[in-house]
């Protein structure tokens, strides 16, 4: 690293290389915008990061984050109580989100089980979304967990685990993505798609 | 975006979105890494961030940043001051140590002429650079500065600038990158190459 650079620029380059999606060419590319850009850039994000230290916080009902405990989704009355979307992180609750395709509650997971990296089901949040199923009132659990072998491992466990508590259990459908031209598919999606069609 | 992550979430993601090299998507997942490791990331973060506001600064001598002024290549003993290295910016003054190719100082011109974009000799570092290579002592001034319309442009005007100084006014040898294969590089560097051909 440039050792003229100092020790602070040189420890703001090697945190922000611990970003995900910035390396560490990215990184000094970063620290330099945030140098030359001090009052724009540099003072605003640290007040934001600082901010968000302070007040945002994981939800104790359904695990995403947020400035509030319950978070605004889970207190919000115009949403379904009836339903809850489980997801493996709040990166994907934000994703449902944007798509505005659900109107129920959430569940955050908060990773997948895997034999590979020693996650099982006790390293989840797989209790309190079982207590949360069993509760009066709740109808569907739609397991919106990635189509991986991890993901589809997961959701099968999980819908064996629900199955005592009376819930229908659902999963997001399998098929051909919006845009998506045949050519550029994989296999296995052209596969799902094929199995899974329906009258036009 | 997600509008249930709540202002201050949207903030910070809106922020690093300013960042170079990390885009919308990216600055969601660089926003929930740092949520989800408050203390290892996020606050030191922010920390950094904030010492570097207050301590950074630019060198009135060659416009590097640092946190003393003069920097600290500026006022080492060590290094040679009758060689000045004119780089477009502090990234390549950075680039430059890393190779530890130059022992001399440098003269960072914060930017290149630009007819495109509108930078004439003003908007840069010039009239201080003309000033420190008429100063006793300094023999030779080094142009390392980009292989591009706008950078030969600026190495050009600088040349003729500097004429009347009586310092030798030199620039980066032009070829064939280290590890550069000839399947792989452009027609300007295979030419380059050909034209500035050495013996064996």
């Amino acid at each position: 690293m440039a050792a003229s650079a100092g020790p602070e620029i040189e420890r703001l380059i090697s945190l922000l290389a611990k970003l995900p999606g910035l390396g560490p060419r990215s990184a000094r590319r970063a620290a330099l915008a945030l140098l030359k850009r001090r009052d724009q850039l540099l003072l605003p994000l640290s007040e934001a990061l600082s901010i968000a230290a302070d007040r945002v916080k994981t939800c104790s009902v359904c695990g995403s984050l947020d400035t509030q405990d319950p978070c605004a989704i889970c207190t919000d009355p115009q949403r379904d109580p009836s339903l809850i979307c489980v997801v493996e992180e709040v990166g994907a609750l934000w994703a449902m989100e944007r798509a505005a395709a659900f109107k129920g509650r959430y569940h955050v997971l908060g990773g997948l089980l895997s034999a590979l990296d020693g996650i099982g089901p006790e390293a989840l949040r797989i209790g309190p979304l079982i207590a949360r199923a069993t509760e009066p009132g709740v109808k569907e659990v739609i397991l919106a967990l990635p189509a991986t072998v991890d993901g589809q491992t997961t959701a099968h466990y999980l819908a064996e685990r629900l199955e005592g508590t009376g819930v229908t259990v659902t999963m997001l459908a399998r098929g051909v993505p919006v845009g998506g031209e045949l050519d550029w598919l994989d296999d296995g999606t052209i596969n799902q798609a094929m199995r899974a069609r329906r009258p036009a």
